[in-house]
C-alpha cells in the first residue's frame, strides 16, 4: 500500500478531525464540526515550529499526527521533538502504516535538529505501548496532566 | 521567604545553566559553558510560544522552568501549556519553593488559554511523582523518548 507523509493542508481538516473524533478516548473529546478546529489549524500552520502532518494514500487522508519542535536550554540547548495526536484510519490499523508515519516523523525531527523525539501515551493504550517500544523508543517517563 | 517569578532575561542564563546542571540526571548532560546556550536561548525568547521563566529571591535566581504553549486540533482546538526543565537550588529544596513555582506556572498557563498543562518526569524521580502527585496533576500518561 502506497503512502506518502506530508504536511497538512487546509482540506485535509475534516478528514483530520474524523480521525482525532474515530478513537476510543476521542470520541467523548471531539465534536464533529466547529470553527474552533479551523481557527487553531490556522495557528499551527502558521508556527514554524509545528508540523501537523497527514498520511495520504490516492489523494485519502489516512492518518495524522502533530510535531512540535522545541528549542529548550537543557542538554547543552537542544531542540526537542513532540509528537502528539496520532491516529491511523480504524479500518487499516495494524498494516505497519503507523510503524511508517513514525518513522517518518522521527527522520523530519532529525532533519530539523532535534536531538530528542518524545511523546506521551495514555497509560490505557496497551497496544501503543507495544508499538512504541518495538519502534525503539525508552519508555523512562511518567506523563503528568492537570485539566484547567 | 519572599521569591518572585517572573520571564527571564539573557542576564540569568548563567544561573539558569548552572540549575540545570545542579541535578542527579542533569549534572551528566550539561556543559558548565558554552555559546549553544546563548543561541538557544535567544530563540527560546523570541518565540511567542515560550516562556522561559526564573523564581527570583532578592535578585537571585533560585529556581527556573520552561513553558511551551502548543496550539493543537485535539480537544476541539485547545492549546496545551507544557512545563520542562524544572529545578530549584539544591539548597533551597524542601521549602515550598517548587510548589509556589508550578502554582505560578498553572495560572499562567491558565491566563493563556490552556485547556490542559502537562509535563513529564524521569520513573527514577520518585520525590517529583509525589510532589505533582500532591499538586493536583494526574499520572494519566506514559513518556517515551527516543535520543537522535
Amino acid at each position: 500500500m502506497r503512502v506518502a507523509f506530508r504536511r497538512a493542508t487546509r482540506n485535509d481538516l475534516p478528514a483530520i478531525v474524523a480521525l482525532l473524533a474515530d478513537d476510543a478516548l476521542g470520541a467523548a473529546r471531539e465534536a464533529s464540526s466547529g470553527g474552533a478546529y479551523a481557527a487553531a489549524f490556522d495557528r499551527i500552520d502558521a508556527d514554524p515550529n509545528q508540523l501537523l502532518a497527514v498520511a495520504d494514500h490516492d489523494g485519502q487522508v489516512i492518518g495524522t499526527l502533530q510535531l512540535t519542535f522545541t528549542q529548550g536550554l537543557s542538554r547543552g540547548g537542544a531542540i526537542r521533538g513532540q509528537i502528539e495526536a496520532v491516529r491511523i484510519a480504524g479500518h487499516l490499523r495494524g498494516q505497519g502504516i503507523g510503524q511508517q508515519m513514525i518513522e517518518w516523523a522521527v527522520a523530519t525531527c532529525r532533519s530539523h535538529g532535534c536531538a530528542m523525539v518524545q511523546l506521551t501515551t495514555d497509560k490505557s493504550r496497551l497496544d501503543a505501548h507495544r508499538f512504541y517500544d518495538r519502534l525503539g523508543f525508552e519508555q523512562s517517563h511518567l506523563g503528568y496532566k492537570m485539566i484547567l
